[in-house]
């Protein structure tokens, strides 16, 4: 239980962090998509270790190797199998804590569980296990183009560092310009000297990740209990190391009145609009056809480079000592994972919403 | 599609604001459990409309019938069936914006999604629904009981009030002592205040509602993508208004460095602890033992008693007057709601553990 | 688990035979379709108990009460509850078995897995539960009438009458002309006969219905594990009593050689078509346009007016007498239950298959 | 959709006959299970073509490799994610039928339902993805085996050859000493003389596979809708050239008199049992603790070696020549995939009813 995302169109992953491969199985692509394998690379590039000074040093080429639904270059409908070989095992890297549990990470909750535990690289509950999302998520923004719909997420806070543009006061194309993938230059200057300040004292720092969602129709959205938003939330709590998940007025909206948090609905053209969009695209828990927009927050990496009290599988006190090579901030290589996973929401709940009224059928 | 909630102990509710009648299903409830209907009602009282000066004022008793399911006073392992009786359907309070689309409400996005809807009082959008899930949970509450878990919620901010204590500096039993539900007497008075001018201005007003879940055993989640957390906030993002979902350290957590976030492991006796606890009790999805809490947005109603602008079915500029007799603030009654919601999760996640090791079959 | 059947148009069942009320809560019908209940009453009477001398002679007028879902007539989109209230409740009939486990009963089983179980009438393991299954399929059959799709069933053997003809050679219109549901005027006059002789004999006897759907289109059906035959066949074999199922050729197919087996394809006019149609309508899980038909054996209902040896919930060995009103023979009545299982199946394939091309989103 | 099976205990499958590889994500397995991969190998060996004169003599090793879910040669509980590469695939065998629908088999219904379709083999139709289950199932096995549990099938009939004795008057182990898996050792050479005649006609013939759980608990089954042998239908009616399924009495149970048909219940020291055993182990669809057995009905293969007529995507009328290595004769080869099937179900069927009573939680 638990490895599977989605109604209809669905991923379910598998693998460990050094194991011999992570992957998935994509359903319910619908059939006759050119898919476009060098668009699926770009993306597991931007997700991927060692790509800047601010990540992780690790070298993972995160080569994808696409098994299966997929004839001549056109999805067929049915399940595509992806397979990622992990290159860079450095298990020894693990053996000084094979039996200890490190802070903040999954080794005690997992040894729980399951009474086992393959504690290499975090084994399962290890982001790697994300590079897998990515692969899926990029084929669902292939069928969401054919749509009209984008998804776009950036940077948006790290540690104290708030930008205090909201997304339409800037150019998100710009967040691909820099290594911390924040839209605004100067701000972007200012993470990236953060980020590698708490490097260098071997510590880590968290972040926000902001998610924008275009050219939706209205009408996507499974109330009462898959809400659009509660699936989006779902989707982005899901990822490794989020704390929170708010869309539209958020926790902010929460201060406000309803004589100012309403949108006004106002009709130009042949659209239906609102004057304001509190509401972050979704009224009852369906698209309205205005933007959705969302925030995700990331807690500091608990991997650190220092030594931490903690016990092992016996129950002794032991110390922790950091290794390895780890990111000192997680959001910048978040962004394309958050856009991922959003895809993958809306790919889902698109083709629901094909079910719904009988004029359409 | 998205009736229905849980995995094994699983809740599926149906009906509208003002049709006949509203109910649920709840599945899986393990056999041989002494259901005390009594307490079902409480809950229900807790939830009711009309209990407060700073609630709507329409009188509904919400009487719960249980149809099935039940024998001789215990569960039989057999679904349990309960409805109940709408009875103060003042429909005509709603001819009036028959065919008008209110500002912020499910109005525009139903028609959209479904092209027909019951306008009555929002129909199947309304948070009359959430009547349905309070029954549901009292009954995972009483299951729960018998593991020795409670869940306990509060209200911690109204407008900018926000209680600066964090749960374990409060006696969280006070908090139904007064009408908002929040456990620091000074601050509740604040709260209804506040309320009650916001409701003179014919205004509403947000609030958070936060949640204490004691208890747990170590090893309820279902990484990866159904992790402990995102399961807890897409229940409570299912729920009507709410707009964020924050747990542990939350989106504050975002600034601190990981040495300072990590929580220290160490043995207590049999027990393991963690010194601090950011981590909300769950890590990497699955939780550790220690109290999971959360922090759950609500919006101000949609629904003032003020003139809006907006448009008509066909999309002619119309003005939407505020009637009828509605919430200026959602918190005070989301209380038992949000408990409700946890329950049943934890009640889910509870079944499923007992399905991880070889060892325990 | 359990409860629930279907993936897009689902129905949920709740209740037992002599508590307060059984139901259903239907789930994605699609919305705006103009529901006639009048039709509905009409397959209930088809099912309900005392319609005939070859029938048990418990009364029970099986009013259904539709509590939501359904506005001005047309469905909303939104779930449909529907309560059928248990009026004829002789529970002390049951008093005599209320420790002992009848031979070839539900009695053990249930008592063995949930360690409680409601003796009246059998509780959930009763036939009655399929009164809600027929509302729900009541309305599934309507919404395939908008599609043009029939679903009609027929009783074609008990114990050793079989009906030679296919049903090409039968008017199936005729089988509600008869209270056995034989569409052959003939042998339906010997079924009733056979029936009634082996009530006299205070005993039991099985049989089998056939179902043909026509007039679904190519393109229905699941692959791999979801077949649309793997489907129906659990619906069917989901149903009391039912011991077997095939389609097409079935178990007389296996004695075939592929050459003769295999239905050649041909073009008439605009259509595809098969010269024969041993493979029922479906081929390889999906269906190709041709009629669909299959059987479904029932066994001799287990509560026989005889005395038999059993043993009690203490272990010691008893005798278990007949008593009460039950049916003789369990097809004539399953008809109905039949056709309803199959309208289900049929339309929840049929939404599904709308998101299975790019082309046609 | 349609890709999985199962609920707790899960396998998801992806893969086509002519594609990179096939494979198999199996989810559920309890952690701490010692896995022995020479075991699963047995299995895809009782499985692989070439492994006699009377099956097909394509050459495929059919080695899997498993890429996730194992740790020093236990489970983990995490997905085990198998993969088995397609090696000898001669796809020019089928340039000669891409654009034609050969008859019987699923050409036309995927180019209908998806507009697209990998011609080679029969793409995601083929038989070929059985592979990807009988991996999955043979770990299912090792599972059951820790509970004691056993799951048997043999071959009981080739065209009219039947076997007339029941399981319990044969030694099923024999069935494993002969080509054709009939324990009869005379029946046995009857059947494999039968294929081989019907091959060197170039034509094709159907046959039966039964079944046989032992040693399974009272108390698997998930009513109304999930009842045990509805899911263990399913599961058969899932394999490709099934036509029907029975358990127990099945479509025989039909002739006989209730009088007859009920198994009387005893008590033999600690132990309930039956009489007689024409319920199949099963009833009220939850499992009474006796031998589980049923039987499924699989149709002539399709492919025959001779000329048929049929259409091409044009509608043109067509000759289709039988090429390529085909089996005369499924059954043999379906045994390991019905045992597989069958292994699954009862294996998450098993996990569920861990779930039923709290008197057991």
């Amino acid at each position: 239980m638990g490895n599977t995302f989605g109604k209809l169109f669905k991923i379910t992953t598998f693998g460990e962090s050094h194991g011999k491969a992570l992957g998935a199985i994509l359903e319910g692509c619908p059939a006759g998509l050119e898919l476009d394998e060098e668009k699926i690379r770009l993306e597991m590039q931007r997700r991927k270790p060692g790509q800047s000074k601010i990540t992780t040093q690790r070298k993972e080429e995160d080569e994808i190797e696409i098994l299966s639904g997929v004839f001549e270059g056109k999805t067929t409908g049915t399940p595509i199998g992806i397979v990622i070989r992990n290159a860079d095992q450095k298990s020894k890297d693990y053996t000084h804590i094979a039996d200890k549990f490190r802070p903040s990470h999954a080794d005690f909750t997992y040894f729980e569980k399951y009474g086992i535990r393959d504690y290499r690289g975090g084994g399962r509950s290890s982001a790697r296990e994300t590079a897998a999302r990515v692969a899926g998520g990029a084929i669902a923004k292939q069928f969401l183009a054919t749509q009209g719909i984008t998804v776009q997420a950036y940077v948006s806070q790290v540690g104290e560092l708030t930008l205090q543009k909201n997304y339409q006061e800037l150019s998100l194309d710009l967040a691909e310009d820099n290594i911390v993938r924040c839209p605004d230059p100067e701000m972007a200057d200012q993470m990236i000297s953060l980020i590698d300040s708490v490097r260098l004292d071997r510590d880590t720092i968290g972040g926000v990740v902001s998610c924008v969602i275009k050219n939706t129709p209205a009408g996507l959205g499974e109330p009462v209990f898959d809400r659009l938003h509660a699936e989006l939330g779902k989707a982005m709590l899901s990822i490794n190391a989020v704390k929170g998940f708010e869309y539209g007025s958020g926790f902010e909206g929460v201060k406000m009145r309803g004589s100012l948090h309403n949108d006004a609905i106002v009709k130009e053209g042949d659209k239906v609009k609102t004057l304001t969009n509190h509401s972050g695209g979704i009224q009852g828990g369906i698209s309205n056809g205005e933007d959705i927009y969302f925030r995700v927050a990331f807690k500091p990496v608990a991997t650190i480079m220092q030594d931490q009290e903690s016990i092992n599988e016996a129950g002794e006190a032991v110390t922790v000592s950091g290794k390895g090579r780890h990111d000192p901030c997680v959001v910048p290589r978040a962004v394309p994972i958050v856009e991922a996973m959003a895809a993958l929401v809306i790919a889902d709940y698109l083709l629901l919403s094909k079910t719904n009224k009988l004029a359409q059928l």
